[in-house]
């Protein structure tokens, strides 16, 4: 539609396409709630008021609607389903917009594997916007699929579903002035830099802030956000599957300091997604927990929309696009139905209107077969060259690990798991470029009293990796996970217990979300019946790769001493 | 600077060029007032927070500091001066960036005057923004110098210091649809657009707002102003020389509403800005009003920052910019120090600094002699071909007349003005290209007994306007003001009585502006002497010309009724 049509439907002179009559209209702007009409003309609202035809009218009789939600930092990879999927999940919950920072795919498949988000949602009823992976891949401690660096941000920036940085994990770099890390936050210059900087304060937040780097979204009680907001950060109230931060800075989503808050959900999983919903969730969450509707509303929509300078959308208002979510309690908002672009994409929770029917192409080559593991060479063993061991300490629900100093269970020289002490073998075997190089070590807190589980999903290099209580089961494990394309396994001894193929860069899978979610339920209840009481066993393991975060980690090149970022022997001096 | 040295000293790594000590910090982000120092390194700050070393050191006692004040919209040209002269001025007042509509100059000489005013002030302590104005000419029915068209915003949008498009007044054309203003919106898209639309509301209002207009500074009231922020428009609200909103609109600025409210001057004459001041006028009159200081001041910083997403400024953080403004009290707010970039620009009120000491260069050739009469074509007469007329009715203080019937005075056979009934003659003579055009009218209120003024100041298209009670002295002031390039005159027969040269495109002084203040004096004593009792009688005479606002105006082309946006002959029919 042209701007001339689009005037002359706002002015009355043309039928709106659809007019929503006697709608309750939380105006995130003015703010102010108030009953009117909604006309719509082509993918935006031309109009908001009495007076208006319609082509097709729809009588609200009082029922609440606001903007689309929209997510304000999610890795859509978490879903485990392909992103035209998790539009399926998310757009029932009212969730219209997103910005993805899809650094697990581009671990795996680089530029190629954000070109095929991209793709993969260009019609979709989700609109997905996408920062760019600043960190890809995260340290030189790991081995990745792909890099992506400053050099590539000039091709993705011209899209304009490109917003700008994803989350600056280098937080250490920024504020020692790495050149690395400066190179890609000048290369997004006048762009939305987003930040990751979990308890950092003082003269250091400073410098990552004078970086410019504008939010935040690690933030884990309420003054460390007081002192990220007072210094400029826009903070992302998250709550994910992994990380849950609501409850705790809800102190902060007051009518009076909500303007720079936004909510964001992170990472969610097929069940979460599902069951809690999305952005939706965290909306009845605020509003359960005693914030206004109206400021909550307010972070779901008007704020992330300024924050990313998203001027078409974030609000109810001519010209703005036509994202709009019906629901009938302002206590309790649960979506009825949902406008993406003026067409109705969900009813009652679950996808509705033609944006749905459409044939899904194949995925792209590019994040297809991306498992590549040479097995000749993989070899398990440990020999024991010492009697004091470098150990990861699982610490439940956290990303962060301990870092223990144990005695190894030796047997004819070879060091060995023992479930007894619940110590674990741990295998990160690279996958990316089939160099059989395989790192091992030794995880507490996993478990498991027999059998093994294995992923391709491992953040952030995304490496096959194994735990186990011993070396057959470990292998039936892996190779589970390898086959096809990637994916997570359960096995005992040369039994498979159970599989999720996940052949879309190993990391999702091209199936429907419900039959995900069920193939992540009979893998957790594999992995307990070999013994883990974890809430959630496979997304710790996926952690335990992830060299970024404390204290110590395992990839592909050996253990890391997080916060020396250097490789350390697996047997300690001593 | 480079990023990695301001990173050194956000962290402490490195001394910053300055730090002030024991400041209460405005922060008008977290919102929030608390004492903390503030490192400031090359042109940005560094850090806020505690434990700073500094090159150069100062206590501030417990003073306020808060953000410049920003400009959100305002005419430069109304101050008489050149643009680096109003910096001068301004910054004193603690306003250290405008967001100047320079439709003015551009409206004398197109393009090239906008290139002059941004050269003018690209080095000045006061950061000039400049929207490109959107209706140069404003419409047909006048002779402006010079048109600025769609084509001419390509290389005007290259300059990082264009920000968009300036106030759309053609709101009529954009509801119906007019294509050049839809051409002109069309080529700023993604940009903000400004918007002018006093007293629009309803289905047209909708229609407006459509079309991609993002902000208003007309409103007069409450209501008004509500409306329009409800369909997504920022309200600035003004508070000039000539229109006055701010009592009006104060209702609205709570700490509920305000974030889509900012602060601008539009129009600021000489006096008035040496005397009330500008942006920090507005602050003081809003506290005045019963406004809380930190939502007073947001309003002066972060909202203007991010409405027209200037990220680098607005707020006192790392990274940003270092305008900082520093004073005693917060019920009264007077700058007593004034940072531009971390410079010191001004002290107590007035200029300090180095950035003052730069010689100016002569203003361009394209802006100079630009009143090009041909007197010999100059007729003045009126041969009265009828016995009724249309007579324009100046309302006092407002720039919108009526439109009144009225018998001539008529002399063999000529209409001469009649100052006993208060009916003088008005012309306004084409002054760009020398056409000898001149069009002849009579207006009701401006009181002069005897004598006449006349200026180059006329709104828009600022050809040469002449008020008198008769023709001699018309003739005179109309030479006195065009002599030497334009300015405004006041003469008695052949004596001229006082004169301010404008020579800056006729519109602007290359004098302090002191001085021109004392030139301004000069004239309305003038124009006292000479019977004149409105408090402005040469800013009165300058919107009589306006044919974009009712009722009957006058252009070079002749009488135009603004309704009917047509030429009208003065003799009415009967």
């Amino acid at each position: 539609m042209d701007l001339s049509q689009l005037i002359a439907v706002a002015r009355g002179g043309e039928p709106a396409d659809l007019v929503l009559r006697n709608a309750r209209l939380v105006d995130v702007l003015s703010p102010d709630i108030r009953t009117t009409d909604i006309a719509v003309a082509g993918t935006a609202v031309a109009g908001v008021g009495r007076g208006y035809r319609g082509r097709e009218t729809v009588d609200l009789k009082g029922r609440y609607v606001c903007p689309g939600f929209i997510d304000a930092h999610v890795h859509l990879e978490s879903g485990l389903v392909r992103p035209r999927e998790f539009a399926r999940a998310a757009v029932p919950r009212g969730v219209t917009t997103v910005v993805a920072d899809p650094h697990e795919i581009a671990n795996v498949a680089g530029a190629a594997g954000i070109r095929f988000l991209l793709r993969d949602t260009a019609r979709a009823p989700l609109q997905v916007f996408v920062n760019v992976p600043s960190c890809v891949p995260a340290t030189r401690l790991a081995t990745s699929g792909a890099a992506v660096s400053a050099a590539d941000f000039g091709p993705l920036f011209s899209d304009p579903r490109v917003l700008g940085l994803g989350e600056v994990m280098d937080f250490r770099g920024v504020v020692s002035g790495a050149p690395r890390v400066l190179a890609a936050i000048a290369a997004a210059r006048g762009r939305p830099v987003d930040g990751h900087c979990p308890g950092l304060g003082g003269l250091e937040l400073n410098a990552y802030v004078a970086a410019g780097i504008g939010s935040d979204h690690e933030c884990a009680s309420v003054g460390e956000a007081r002192e990220k907001l007072r210094l400029g950060m826009t903070i992302f109230v998250r709550e994910g599957s992994a990380a849950r931060n609501l409850s705790a800075l809800l102190p902060l989503a007051t009518p009076h300091t909500e303007r720079r808050l936004c909510f964001c959900t992170d990472d969610r999983q097929p069940a979460d997604l599902l069951e809690e919903g999305s952005i939706d969730f965290l909306v009845r969450r605020a509003v359960a927990g005693g914030v206004p509707p109206l400021t909550a509303i307010r972070m779901a929509t008007l704020n992330p929309a300024e924050h990313f300078r998203l001027a078409d959308r974030g609000a109810v208002a001519p010209g703005r696009r036509a994202d709009l979510v019906v629901f009938g309690d302002l206590g309790d908002v649960r979506p009825e139905l949902v406008y993406s672009g003026g067409v109705l994409a969900a009813r009652d929770g679950a996808p509705a209107g033609p944006a749905w029917e459409e044939e899904i192409a194949e995925a792209d080559p590019e994040v297809r077969d991306t498992v590549r593991v040479d097995w000749a060479r993989m070899d398990l063993r440990i020999p024991a060259t010492g009697s004091r061991m470098r150990v990861i300490g699982i610490v439940p629900d956290q990303i962060n690990t301990g870092s223990l100093v144990v005695a190894p269970l030796v047997l004819d020289g070879i060091a060995v798991a023992d479930p007894d002490r619940d110590l674990l073998k741990i295998a990160v075997i690279e996958r990316h470029g089939a160099s059989g190089r395989t790192a091992l070590g030794f995880v507490k807190g996993m478990g498991l009293k027999e059998g093994a589980i294995a992923g391709t999903v491992a953040h952030d290099h995304h490496n096959l990796i194994v735990v186990g209580a011993d070396d057959a089961s470990m292998e039936t494990a892996a190779r589970a996970a390898a086959a096809g394309g990637g994916g997570l396994a359960a096995a005992r001894g040369e039994t498979v217990l159970a599989v999720l193929p996940l052949p879309i860069a190993g990391l999702m899978s091209g199936e429907p979300i419900e039959r995900v979610r069920e193939g992540v339920r009979s893998l957790a209840v594999a992995a307990r019946a070999l013994g883990s009481r974890l809430r959630d066993p496979f997304m710790t393991m996926s952690f335990l790769g992830l060299e970024v975060v404390p204290a110590l980690k395992l990839t592909d090149l050996g253990l890391v001493d997080v916060e020396a970022q250097a490789i350390v022997p697996l047997f300690a001096e001593k």
